[in-house]
């Protein structure tokens, strides 16, 4: 009990010992007695390890919990059993940098996301997805082209409150960025796609976007002999390859491939001690501290999961499933490249990366914040901002010309 | 007398000699009665060659004739010298082309146009100026840039008959390309700019097109340190460099760089006989002999005059100059990447290249071509298209994020 004090002190204060362990890393982010159970209340709902892990569990497959964080170390802490103190003390002494104890919360992106069966990754079909993500031919105007709004010059966004579309119509949504779109679980800001492939279909067809339809891309592309041949070699064996399945089949192909490696983030964690600076650091150390890693987790910072933020009107998933449950509930954004693909949250409301976090912090954590300590996390964030790989930003020269 | 009655026969039987001189292959396009006088008509106007010279530096100098064609080898074809004939089979015996007399009416593109004086070309200047290329924040909407309307995929341009701007307004020409347009003796349809540097002022503030102001630009870009940067090292020991026309002259100077080598035409003219097919040669041919090729001649095919297209209720010229001699009249377009750059002329009303080559012949050389004819033309046209620079169409990833 006197340890639990300790640690309690520990955290309200703000000073994290060289010791912590994972309730203060992790956990102790959302469950700091407003947002969730606290430590002492969860003991007292929870007799055993066995049963806090199963009720983990559960939450986890709902998507109240993040399922990626350390339970297992959690519930050592909470129950006994191996400590995670000496867990990370151990770690801690094998680096010469007093930060790399927090790594353990984060994960580097691995070259590509998980491929899906249906859609084998070819060089043929990231080839044809390229030109199609680049050719505004697919928009009914033959202005908007993918790239028009997810411009790899600008972080894969375009800088808009919301996208400028078909006649000069907007969305009541901010486009995120389709670099490293792969990794997320689900796509949207409601998750109303459950792949990249759905998702492509959406802007290619909405009113506000592209407003263009299958009937019109298809026959378009049909028109165009080089792009038939193309689709040939990407779909081989398909009698008639031309589909509106294909078209978005090969954009998705081609997005899986836009994964931004060699941030100084990236490199720190696979072992550059000298890719951050000190105040980076400190905001790394105070992204985990204050909870932030509790949803903005795994290898692109997305828990994949839905939160609420009742920010404004928008009802969020609710729209999608009209669940009273998912009234204001978004998925999580990843945050990758976070710092060029303002402006920020599903309404574009927020310019600066230091007041998205205060208010994060505010909405989600319950937390008021100091500047200082919101320059620290920004600064950590913008160490996120990895390279666009060359090969999908050579502008493709794309076949045919004449127009209907 | 007998041997000017023969050429004028092969040249209204359409049958060309092998022996055929200047006359036949460059002058009688234009000089065949109806839209300029003939070689009778001019051998009593002009007494001498020396007159007849005189008159067409004349004609030259105020643009009624372009400058670039062999007036000293039809000199001596009308008045007596070394005869065009001579020279042509001398020429024609040195190859073992059939058709690779026709070559001396065109010229091999140069690596780079003229480089103005006070906008040297540097490496620093060109970095910059694409950047500036392909950043839509300068435009008011932060969703148009230059590459939307001269889009490095689509042959420089847009497809479209007109542009769609600021607000989907839309102007009312069609977007030339970007592409050799530094080989361009003025800039615009109806050549309001001499220079691209002027050129690139118009779009930027255009109100059916970017509807920026300088103080906007100006301001955008002063807001991004990355980009003060660049300016200092593209602008060195300049006090205050980012000016509206410091970006003017990076624009013009990357523009100077989209230059398109390696068509199969310009491998052909450098020595690669079976660069072009017997169509296109034969296309090239007829190029010549109708006499496209005295308004599209240099090395992009345009001779930079202007010339009377009474298409529309357009005025051209005249808009610019409010001289009733100008009322109609047009600069030549270029002829590079034509194939690529549909729809055609000033308004973009037509769609088919062979449709635009028998207007062109019906409307400026007063001939009605046989579609068979106007198919190799149109064929000879498409051995233009070239390799836009690789290094033009890789992406930057532009600086900056926190929109206004």
């Amino acid at each position: 009990m006197k340890k639990l004090l300790t640690v309690l002190t520990l955290t309200l204060t703000g000073v994290l010992s060289a010791n912590a362990g994972t309730w203060e890393l992790s956990c102790s982010g959302c469950h700091n007695g407003s947002l969730a159970p606290t430590k002492t209340t969860l003991l007292k709902k929870y007799h055993s390890k066995r049963e806090f892990l199963a009720a983990v569990r559960k939450a986890t497959e709902v998507g109240k919990m993040p399922s990626s964080l350390p339970f297992e170390s959690a519930a050592d802490e909470l129950y006994g059993g191996k400590t995670a103190e000496t867990n990370t003390t151990s770690k801690a002494t094998t680096s010469s940098d007093e930060y790399s104890k927090y790594k353990r919360f984060f994960k580097p992106l691995p070259a590509l996301p998980k491929i899906p069966a249906d859609n084998p990754l070819t060089p043929e079909k990231v080839k044809l997805g390229k030109m199609l993500y680049y050719d505004p031919r697919l928009s009914r105007s033959k202005l908007i082209s993918c790239n028009t709004c997810h411009n790899l010059s600008l972080g894969g966004d375009d800088n808009q409150k919301s996208s400028i579309g078909h006649r000069w119509r907007t969305g009541g949504r901010n486009a995120p960025t389709t670099l490293n779109s792969g990794f997320l679980r689900v796509q949207f800001w409601d998750g109303r796609a459950p792949t990249l492939e759905e998702q492509a279909k959406g802007p290619l067809q909405a009113h506000v976007e592209m407003n263009s339809t299958p009937k019109i891309v298809v026959r378009r592309l049909k028109e165009i002999p080089e792009y038939v041949e193309l689709f040939k070699k990407a779909f081989p064996g398909e009698k008639d390859p031309v589909t509106f399945e294909n078209v978005v089949k090969a954009i998705a192909a081609f997005e899986r491939t836009l994964n931004t490696p060699n941030s100084p983030f990236q490199r720190y964690l696979l072992g550059d001690d000298s890719a951050l600076t000190k105040e980076q650091k400190e905001g790394m150390k105070l992204f985990v501290k204050y909870g932030c890693i509790a949803c903005h987790n795994g290898p692109v910072l997305s828990d994949g999961q839905f939160h609420k933020f009742k920010w404004n009107k928008d009802l969020g998933r609710y729209r999608v499933t009209k669940n009273p449950k998912d009234k204001y509930m978004f998925r999580t954004p990843q945050l990758l490249n976070v710092a060029v693909t303002a402006p920020y949250f599903h309404d574009g409301s927020v310019n600066s990366l230091e007041e998205a976090v205060k208010i994060m912090a505010r909405k989600e954590l319950g937390k008021e914040i100091s500047n200082e300590d919101a320059k620290k996390i920004a600064d950590f964030l913008r160490s996120l901002t990895g390279e666009v790989p060359l090969e999908a930003r050579v502008l493709p020269q794309l076949p045919g010309n004449n127009p209907e």
